[in-house]
């Protein structure tokens, strides 16, 4: 590991999950805050300064996606219908899910929570790639050319995917884990309080750090 | 019940820590969604537009704090000392404390995530009553009138208090159950796909509904 920082950001767009998004975002700062080598900001496509989450919460964003080293994609209001804010409308549009496939051409690890994971299949990152995705969109992912695994964090090294909304918690502290050390890990857990299960996190691919 | 919907308001300020504002928002908005008489808003003292949280999230402020049924008072930056924005500063200069013994004093079902509990010890409100916060203001909390529980949340009817930061997620189901009722509740659990574990609620009030 080099000198500069891990560069994670959690790319925002409108109708977002509150908590897909601030869950992991609020774990990768505390472990810049505990020592880990990471750093995380807020993102949208086109750097908007905010943006309005599915439940109505307004977000400022850090600027636009450049090119991190982790890029974290929330999900939200995918059952909304496509003509509503959120992951589906993103996933017909597809200026999001283009701009995940390049990240991940380019090296960035990609990291879905919740339906999130219907951006990345979307994005044709989970071709033929062991996943998960909230449990109301499972149909939907096993539709795409998605294995669906049964597990709270799937792991696949480069390509990751969390569950539903808080699993984004623990796919963001499996990442710290790996990319910071566990040590790091143990200690965001301890302080966010949070009753942490890595038994239900699967790992299936190999990492490249 | 009439038929106004519940009103709960999660007063925000200048480092609040992120998922103990968000985390509860979530949870009520979700409960307001699946049938839960019930309606959550941001607040700030003044109304202003927006507020930096402790990890450096802008969120916005739905307006200012009103008369709500339901007061949310997340915590942060409690150890970050009396100079910066936070929980700790806020218990110095008076005006959240002031505010939320005025809404206690008035009805308001009063609850704290984390380090808000100091907020509420503050006001005064937890003199000789069962509480929590966050494992590392526990100590300051026994140097307070409160009478420190062994808990991930205390309900002692018209005052709850959580433990840290993603207790609030707990605290807020719980009030969602005792308000909305268990099935609403466990439709939020669900759809969040958290591990709820309510015999970690400690129950030593009435409720008063």
């Amino acid at each position: 590991m080099d000198e500069t920082p891990i560069q994670v950001e959690v790319l925002l767009y409108e109708g977002f999950d509150e908590l897909d998004g601030v869950g992991p975002y609020e774990v990768f700062q505390t472990a810049g805050a505990f020592g880990g080598e990471v750093e995380a900001r807020t993102v949208s496509l086109d750097g908007s300064g905010r943006v309005t989450a599915s439940h109505g919460l307004r977000v400022g964003v850090d600027g636009a996606l450049g090119d991190p080293d982790v890029l974290v994609v929330p999900g939200g209001g995918w059952n909304a219908g496509d003509d509503r804010p959120g992951a589906r409308r993103e996933a017909e549009r597809g200026a999001v899910p283009t701009a995940i496939r390049d990240r991940h051409e380019t090296g960035a690890i990609v990291a879905s929570v919740c339906t999130g994971g219907m951006l990345l299949a979307e994005a044709g990152v989970l071709d033929g790639r062991p996943a998960v995705t909230h449990a109301g969109a499972l149909d939907d992912l096993r539709a795409t050319r998605a294995e669906v695994v049964d597990a709270r964090v799937v792991d696949d090294g480069d390509v990751l995917t969390a569950g539903g909304i808080t699993s984004g918690l623990d796919l963001a502290l499996h990442l710290v884990s790996r990319l910071c050390g566990g040590d790091v890990a143990d200690r965001v857990t301890t302080e966010l309080e949070y009753d942490r299960d890595p038994s239900r996190v699967v790992v299936t691919g190999e990492a490249d750090e």
